[in-house]
């Protein structure tokens, strides 16, 4: 089969990781003779300095005229570099956000597991890790604080700002529709996680969420206020199967979960309309400081790919075996600097190698 | 001297750890010659049990009668108790919020450190723990989310809920100063943790602490954003020194914080307006699952009581040896279950008591 994929590069690392990952989907057409026709689209930084502004209409254009796109990452460092002199809808992130909402991207999906091979760089103790975990955020990604309407004015001489969080039964229903559909492919248990305590928008979700629960009868689901959330995720993470929630808590919380995992350079998301479009990327960041070094983690990137494989293009034996390859790598031993062994952990049959190299063992490996 | 102490006891364990922190600081008064005269105040589920609110007016003006209050804990369990049938503003958490808006306690202080003893009760692998963490969560707590307008209505037929997020410079600028000023009595260095790539709100945080920051020239300060600082509080805690935030974010981050210290039995709270009235709290819940037993932590309670004579009283001596006497009970082994040696980990020298004996040990050592 022929795909379109709309590849973003971005900014920092993003060029790097990318070209990992291309290297991966053209050695997939290899061996199961697909075509992959690339193009390549600006968006954050790197757009800015281009065309002035972060993503160009044609850039949407293009990015809709795609079957999915791939993305590395986009942003650079918020102190030193001039885009973040220019105003905050100017900025590279204001990109992002404007992608995710033109395209209705509305269910990003977050997946935080433990690799076996990867124990010794997770910063938990092994009686918490246990036999590991293996966790996917749902978060809702066109809604919430991010997309209401904000302003900063001055009321009796005092500088005031505003933003608004508003969600309707509709946009719950359907990322909480999205959240029980893939439980039942995996451990068939979600925590729901709202402040309820306190917000009008989350005692709503809470009810919209039992509404849906109601057809399906064989999840089990619960309710957690996200700070018992956030402390349950350090505490004992294997206790998760699916976490659904708005948009700004997991914006938290995912972070917060790829980091207790120890290794955010093999983490991939998925932002997903209602058609099998979906944008694909990477869960770090650009990583300004290691840019052009040739040490960046390309596996997250090429696990995004291998998502985009099956939710966008139905190809699931394609995807299986890159995910195969990544773990038969790691299984050898090879290791980018991010997943080394931490301090004090053994490093027998551990070979560190670069971005690069990580690449091309991976696509040996299929 | 006299000091009037208002008495919130509260719901679940509330009341066997107050109890327990009213015998140290009559211990306190014997040897130092103070007394301390309690009345008790109704608040949370007990209230609502005898009086159908979660907070009265009576109980308002009796707090505020006081020259400081020292709580428990509020609520219980959401899925069974009938307190959580009730409409929100009836629920116990409620109380808690219209104190904290009544009293104007917008300066909630939430220290989350590693005693040298608890090491093994930590989550956190040793490279990670290093020589300790200790860090203080400046939270602001009467804007934002939690005191905005909310609603939910019928918009074309669809439910829409809304919450807003409001604050202004002064309101900023007084909780800054609050977090800078700490950060003077400490190790000097601020981090300010905002959205402010996505938030206008957070915009004028940035804007408010960077000008507040310039009467501060001995202090350091970074800005970062929500979602990194969630997960820089599992890989490295020890950079922080004073986290300052706003409401909604604090409230998550500040639970993060005491989880990762292993030992949130262990960690008290205070919070402050613009006098030296306070209202001093465990940073843990009720944990109705284990009220009555005798095995609750009473310590982070005591150490509530320790912060209410140093910011409250000025009695810094007084609450000098209260923290002592806890270092003593841990350094001589006794460990309440909840900060027992994870599995694994060794139990020589290791004692396990109850909440009286607790109390009782920690007189002792004063
Ligand atoms: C870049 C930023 C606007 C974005 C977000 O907050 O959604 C990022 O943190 C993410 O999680 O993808
Ligand atoms: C009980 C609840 C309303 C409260 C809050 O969210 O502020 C609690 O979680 C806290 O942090 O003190």
């Amino acid at each position: 089969m022929e795909y379109k994929v709309g590849v973003i590069s971005g900014d920092g690392i993003g060029p790097e990781i990318v070209s990992e990952a291309k290297k991966v989907l053209d050695r997939i057409s290899q061996v199961y003779g697909h075509t992959f026709h690339y193009e390549d689209i600006l968006m954050g930084g790197c757009s800015i300095d281009a065309t002035g502004v972060p993503l160009t209409d044609e850039a949407i254009a293009a990015a809709k005229a795609s079957d999915a796109v791939l993305m590395g990452s986009i942003g650079g460092n918020t102190a030193t570099s001039p885009w973040y002199k220019l105003a905050p809808e100017l900025r590279p992130e204001a990109g992002l956000l404007k992608l995710r909402k033109s395209l209705n991207l509305f269910a990003n999906l977050r997946p935080a597991y433990l690799y076996e091979e990867l124990k010794a760089a997770c910063p938990l103790r092994d009686d918490i890790i246990g036999d590991g975990f293996d966790m996917m955020i749902m978060r809702e990604l066109t809604g919430g604080l991010y997309f209401g309407q904000r302003s900063t004015e001055e009321v009796d001489g005092v500088l005031t700002a505003h933003d608004s969080l508003t969600y309707n039964e509709n946009e719950i229903r359907r990322i909480a529709k999205r959240g029980f559909d893939i439980a039942m492919k995996r451990r068939k248990k979600v925590t729901s996680v709202d402040k309820a305590n306190v917000l009008d928008s989350s005692r709503l979700w809470r009810k919209v969420v039992e509404e849906v629960a109601k057809d399906y009868p064989e999840v089990t689901y619960e309710h957690m206020l996200v700070d018992n959330c956030a402390m349950q995720l350090v505490k004992d993470p294997k206790q998760f199967d699916v976490i659904l929630t708005e948009n700004m808590f997991g914006d938290i919380l995912s972070d917060e979960a790829s980091m207790v995992t120890g290794s955010i350079g093999m983490l991939s998301s998925a932002s997903l309309n209602e058609t099998k479009f979906g944008l694909y990327e990477p869960s770090g960041g650009s990583a300004p400081d290691i840019a052009g070094k040739g040490i960046a983690n390309p596996i997250a990137t090429i696990l995004s790919a291998a998502m985009m494989l099956r939710y966008s293009f139905d190809l699931d034996t394609e995807a299986d075996a890159i995910e195969q390859a990544v773990k038969a790598a790691l299984h050898d031993g090879y290791r980018t600097i991010d997943i080394m062994p931490r301090e004090g952990e053994s490093m027998e049959g551990i070979t560190q190698v670069g971005t690069a190299e990580m690449g091309d063992l991976i696509c040996r490996y299929i």
